[in-house]
């Protein structure tokens, strides 16, 4: 570093959509998304929603002549559908899954069982220790009437919970990724808070791509025009988030986002819009500046009103645990009443032959009763996980304000050797 | 720590065995415990099993005067059964699950649905910063025939790397739980060589308890007497295990455990002996002395022979998804056949009014089908999660030993503040 002041590190981060059989013209884009890395020769790529690992190893052979080190994260049935390519070497890498995952949501929108996570690759380039982290989070599906909201809510406090204790050791973070978040939400306000993360487009020199850098836009052909109608310029959901200890400095030099269909082609490189953002890495001259993000009050402010949100969401998922309760018990009285009745029945030599329609009827009512009453056995199941995950959720960020409020900066400070 | 040198902490630790209806003489158990810690107060009691919230209200309630901060994790459907009672407050907290949840087990051995799952609680006594881990890894059920070997040496990997990658920040690391593992077994000896940890039992200036510190011992009327079998004097499986930062120095000044039966009561606590520590921290004088724990090529024979052993359970588990997925298509077919056939049969008019047994009987035939496949494909999606588990986890480990065995130190010891 004292030879080379400053140090340029070129990310890219893009949402791929790239699930077999559903994703459309997925090789094209695939080769696609490999010539353009190839070319544009960036330091760090960070990939999400490529769910197959083959993809995975389609990407791997094409870019291994430009980015010599790669990481694909394995979790779940699915996967992670994280990865990472880099130009320097891996030291080491991580994951941390989020406690809910999205199974009910498979069930309820399509959604894939898949485990949502945040993977963490460590480099170091010219001794400088970089923590990276890449990670998706739950997708909204109805914003004006977000039953997960809390879910997402929680997602980004654990997101913002490993990033803290994970990242002390580390001189810069960068975290990449589908935030499934508006900038404005709650859940990204809570992240960069809790970390003292910054946005790269909000703190970018220059700038150059989708209006107010969205990443979901119209003019995409894959993005989903039903979901964008409320928002006819598009929304940014996918950042690049960034971070040094106060030994140094690093500043957003260029942020750039596709736009729409790639140059040359007839079709984009995804649904969503890549990030590209050109970070200059420096040691810091002199004295350490004044800490940035946000402070104790204007921290504790956010922390309550995502502790209210996971309140409601708790509240909520009570009442979905008891209704699932109830359900399963009248499925279960169903059932012993149709063993009995059939019970009653069998001593009656030749019911089957003598009424064979009655036999048949209540078999198949035994099984939908049995169905049901496996499916509500399920939900209540889950209904428990969420409960206990948004107990746990709201637990911790009371720990949380409490160190906001009353130790005031001196508390949270003192963690670690990342400044808030 | 300046005007007092020496900072003495005393930590407790046991494996409740609190299964509610299933547990012996739990209630009476708990108040024991309770008594005890009350009467010895402890610093740190870290708790595992226990399994009921309820049981851990009526512990906080009982032991609220003498350790007036706690936490109990929450996660999965039952919980992850530990929770810490501090004398000190707690300022953060984090959990991790581990990525394989013994759901198998629980089909196999009546084990619990449970998540298994390290607790970090962060404390700070007179300027010192202790990360407190608290954790219960799956146990072994047959020692000869150990098919989930591979899953505990990577729930012990998994464990390592939580502490490696979030202790940065903390002066002090203090581990305690139930590692279900004994002290020359390969999950011990890779998460004390990766993460530097050292066992207070080893270390401890005075010892009284169990002969060779064991915590599973026959003289307990609650221990399994058939496990204990090969081991008459018993197993240490229970441990304290602690490790400082360069500036500080910790040492085991005394360790005791529990020997069986209770002093003047009838019972002992619990079917696992609890494990008593008493810790000096003070601040090294002077230059650090040479670093302690594995060296580069010792701790690469560990991480060597723990992915030996990963790379057999990747080979069996990728042999039990295959047989699962051939049982699935049999059942499929099966379910098919019997299906064509009711088809056929169904076609001739009153086929069940004529013959109402081949009618019954190919009923329950088809719900045997369909039950046989529904299971089978459980079993499928479990051995595909456990093989990508196994094959993430042998990846870890191929990276950690590039770094052992590569950068010999200089990669693993510049990743954090705590050396190893």
């Amino acid at each position: 570093m004292e030879e080379d002041p400053t140090l340029q590190l070129r990310v890219f981060d893009l949402n791929c959509w790239a699930i077999r059989y559903l994703s459309k013209r997925l090789q094209e884009r695939l080769q696609l998304i490999g010539d353009t890395l190839c070319q544009e020769s960036f330091d760090l790529v960070l990939l999400q929603e490529v769910w197959s690992e083959q993809d995975y190893s389609v990407l791997k052979e094409k870019l291994g002549g430009c980015y010599p080190f790669s990481h694909y994260f394995r979790r779940g049935v699915i996967g992670s559908g994280l990865c990472v390519f880099s130009r320097f070497p891996i030291l080491d890498t991580f994951l941390y899954q989020y406690s809910l995952n999205g199974y009910p949501y498979m069930l309820q929108h399509g959604d894939w069982f898949c485990g949502k996570s945040v993977g963490l690759v460590v480099i170091k380039i010219s001794e400088i220790v970089f923590n990276i982290y890449v990670t998706h989070l739950h997708a909204e599906y109805c914003r004006e009437k977000d039953a997960y909201l809390p879910h997402r809510v929680v997602q980004a406090w654990e997101l913002a919970q490993f990033i803290r204790h994970t990242s002390a050791a580390a001189d810069v973070l960068l975290l990449g990724g589908d935030l499934n978040t508006h900038p404005e939400d709650v859940g990204i306000r809570l992240l960069r808070g809790w970390t003292g993360l910054r946005d790269a487009f909000a703190e970018a020199k220059g700038f150059e791509g989708c209006e107010d850098g969205c990443t979901l836009v119209p003019r995409n052909c894959f993005a989903a025009k039903t979901e964008l109608q409320p928002f006819p310029l598009g929304v940014r959901i996918d950042y690049v988030l960034y971070k040094a200890t106060s030994d140094f400095v690093v500043k957003c030099k260029e942020l750039r986002t596709t736009t729409g269909t790639a140059p040359g082609k007839d079709i984009p490189y995804s649904d969503h819009e890549a990030v590209m953002a050109t970070l200059h890495v420096r040691r810091r001259d002199g004295a350490p500046g004044p800490a940035r993000g946000a402070a104790g009050p204007a921290l504790a402010d956010v922390v309550n009103e995502a502790s209210a949100e996971v309140r409601a969401g708790l509240h909520a998922a009570r009442r979905r645990r008891s209704s699932s309760a109830r359900t399963a018990a009248l499925a279960l009285l169903l059932l012993l009443l149709l063993l009995q009745a059939a019970a009653g029945l069998g001593t009656l030599a030749g019911w089957a032959a003598a009424r064979p329609f009655p036999a048949l009827a209540s078999c198949l009512l035994a099984l939908l009763a049995g169905g049901g009453l496996l499916l509500a056995a399920g939900l209540y199941l889950f209904h428990t996980v969420e409960v206990r995950m948004l107990q746990g959720a709201e637990e911790e960020m009371r720990l949380a304000l409490h160190r906001c409020l009353g130790a005031a900066g001196a508390g949270a400070g003192a963690r670690g050797r990342l400044s808030l």
